[in-house]
């Protein structure tokens, strides 16, 4: 199966920044790509197509060399560029051996990988996550591999009238919730998800003991990042700013903000990040913990959904969906997504890199 | 692979009514066709498609609501008919949003699910097992799932003669059981077996201290049943009926009932249903675990080689079989399949229903 | 996949000979023919396709009587040629009712299999391995089943520059082993590989006190097979004999033997069979077991980088690689076993051999 459905001009989340410690070389695989990434001695990271054009062996089970990395089966020697630069035995090395080399991005406690054209590669694009080390937040974070297509997750994180549903032992909305529609609006690249509860004593992650305007609002941009925050306004913000965008400074209680990313591994596996927590000024480790235990069963429930969705989904000979009113963001979200994805061209050539 | 060697006019096994509780939906599998069972509150089962319209979750998931069914990702609310009444966040539900629905039976013990069209559904065609509330039996019962076809099953209770092999240390038959063939009887729906051993001690489940006349027969009737029966009668029986059927109130000893199931699940893997169990005049509760302790030992037996038989046949690219005097029966009863199979048409259209 | 890359017209190792117990069918793969091994009451070891003519259940679970062997399934009785001589519940068996039948030679500890034209089997292309039982050597063994094709193995036998890498932590080869290139000579059913490393105080398999000339030469035969011997020698022996082979009597220390035999049990999959061991005068039971130990370990190392290999060369569209200077034995080999694969004529009818 081709990944040709998805955007290839685009930064995809390879990993948590911390997990990847210097020298030690990580295999990950991002639109059926196997890559490298590792930590050179100067602490920069680099990505390398995870091939090596000998006899491709991953060279993730290679060595670092200061910020080279060597295959460890029979020793070539890999720059930063993909470029073999000593083959044990022979005293040249063929111009044209190489191989294909990412962008990659350090930023917001995140890997980003570059997946299209190295020329397009525009920092400017990378979502604006908050990372672990934000001052503002107290955050919690982890990840989760699926057994199902990037897609079907962007389609859950697109509609959340599932949170009626598929949490109702968790997060815990009620039926009035799956009944009412979101605010949307379309972004360059992405959607927005805008909601405000007025005269309410708040919900699963943010209850309150005296009514306020609860409001909720996210991002979804491409290739699948989620960014979400809300809080908990005084009475009659909501009508006050016409239900408008509020200043997080008036919140009263229950700021929060979660940053999510959606990574297609694999035609039918995907790898699924997060992370969660309390705006320090409305809570501490405490609430963050709390966060990330409902985090937790929540997003097993989605798996256990979703999952089963891929499966049978894939025993169908020509599955077809029937869209609903909820499917609206959904649609136009994957619109978007099929459009970028044709302009970024077909496919790079997943054939390896070795001289013909 | 097509299930298109099947026949689809008939009731398959689904499970054991007793497995179904009320309000706790049931995935199965039958025909490689994905089904949800579920007992509602009024206590009726029903059986549907266990694939939502909306987005492909499984039904299986959801949540009995009366005796209607919500899916539990989007909330989708569905009848006994497999028709959409309620999608959250949308006043109309189009009329053609629904799910197929299966003709199910609970009787004795079993839920039988017809596979072909509605309006052919007979329940005179119900194979007549004997359930677990009989009074007559004292059954024990079980069911085992198989890395295997369901025609190698039927093919396998189809020719006894592996008794005296397969079986050598659990039903024990002797080399004289293989070289000798049982009387075969065409029936409508299936084909009829008769043995009668004269003057002997009996068998393993049926020994006797003095010479008996012992009678042991089957029907094994489409898609996949058998029911057995037999006992032992004083010496001489068999000729004095002309190696005819004997009376069951005649028997001097060692009448048990067994009914067996085969379920094509999916075109590599099967499950077996079974009861086994004395006469109450025969035997009591600790017969009848005798006679389990002895099912257990001699199915697993026959699993151990079936599925042995199917990974040869999988990796040989154009199996052939030669057959010998014993297959018979085999020949017989594939051709009655063949022959029903057509008439019931091709497989079902095994696109989900979504309205186009 | 076809195994049609590999050479028919060749004896296979199919497995230890001390593994076959008398009367215990063995099942084992080669070039993903299934095949029984057993050893009937004469001693006599026999080889027949696995897979029963009438329903092809396999005769690995069948009962050997004698030199004859009964499939357990219904009773089909098989002489040593493979051909049918009882069929229970019938008078005659059809003349052409057989399996197919593999010469098999048991020596040299191994059991030989040929899997090309039977006429064509000569004994003397049985490569001299060196049995368990000689009492040259004081030998250690085992197996290793791979997930990765046979030809990756014998790849990476045929290129010793991975000692450096792969094996840093076990034989631990210096950088310097890879930059030299062995010296090598086409056999008319292989390749030889010679090194002498000269005024050294050792490697690790056979280290020194005082400066010695090393020899290791290894002989990699059709259609897999590894015979590696070497020694330390008196300083200065290298010259004298123009880099040419001693006589092991002259060895004064570190004379050992390792026979390696990689067999293809399917297109990605394989057995690794090996030995090794000190000459009796160079080494006790305690030198082979610290030798299996560096074996154990180092072997293990192997797998995991072929493994790693295969796994990226499987999900790579149209694989390609780049030979460098030590690649030159195994393209040599590789290519004799093209022609000799060429030779021997196309797979055999992988169909089973039931009669039309």
């Amino acid at each position: 199966m081709a990944m040709g459905s998805y955007v290839r001009n685009a930064w995809y989340v390879a990993g948590w920044s911390n997990e990847l410690e210097t020298a030690k070389p990580l295999a990950v695989s991002i639109l059926d790509e196997p890559i490298v990434l590792f930590r050179g001695e100067s602490g920069a990271v680099h990505a390398l197509e995870d091939r090596c054009v000998h006899r491709l062996a991953p060279l993730s089970l290679g060595r670092c060399e200061g910020d080279h990395l060597r295959c460890m089966y029979h020793g070539l020697l890999f720059d930063t560029d993909g470029k073999v630069v000593e083959i044990p035995g022979q005293d040249l090395v063929p111009k044209d051996a190489r191989v294909r080399s990412y962008p990659v991005v350090d930023r917001h406690s995140w890997l980003w990988v570059w997946m299209g054209d190295p020329a397009q590669a525009d920092e400017a694009l990378i979502p604006p996550a908050v990372g672990l080390d934000d001052p503002n937040y107290i955050l919690g974070h982890g990840f989760l591999d699926y057994d199902a297509e990037a897609r079907l997750i962007n389609d859950n994180l697109l509609d959340f009238s599932h949170l009626t549903y598929v949490h109702a032992n968790s997060f815990g909305a009620g039926p009035e919730f799956a009944q009412s529609l979101p605010k949307l609006e379309p972004l360059e690249r992405g959607i927005r998800y805008t909601r405000w509860t007025t005269s309410t004593y708040g919900q699963s992650a943010r209850k309150s003991d005296t009514p306020v305007d609860s409001h909720m609002t996210y991002d979804f941009l491409v290739p699948g990042v989620l960014l979400m925050t809300g809080g908990n306004y005084p009475e009659g913000t909501a009508a006050k700013l016409d239900f408008g965008r509020p200043a997080i400074a008036d919140a009263i209680g229950g700021v929060t903000f979660t940053s999510q990313a959606v990574t297609p591994t694999a035609p039918r596996t995907s790898r699924y990040f997060f992370s969660w927590g309390p705006h320090v000024q409305h809570g501490d480790e405490k609430v963050r913990d709390a966060l990330m235990g409902m985090a937790d069963m929540a997003f097993g429930e989605d798996k256990v959904m979703i999952e089963a969705q891929q499966k049978v989904i894939d025993r169908t000979p020509n599955p077809r969906v029937m869209p609903t009113a909820h499917d609206k963001g959904v649609t136009i979200f994957n619109r978007l997504v099929e459009r970028l994805a044709k302009e970024g061209g077909t496919a790079a050539n997943q054939e390896n890199t070795a001289c013909p």
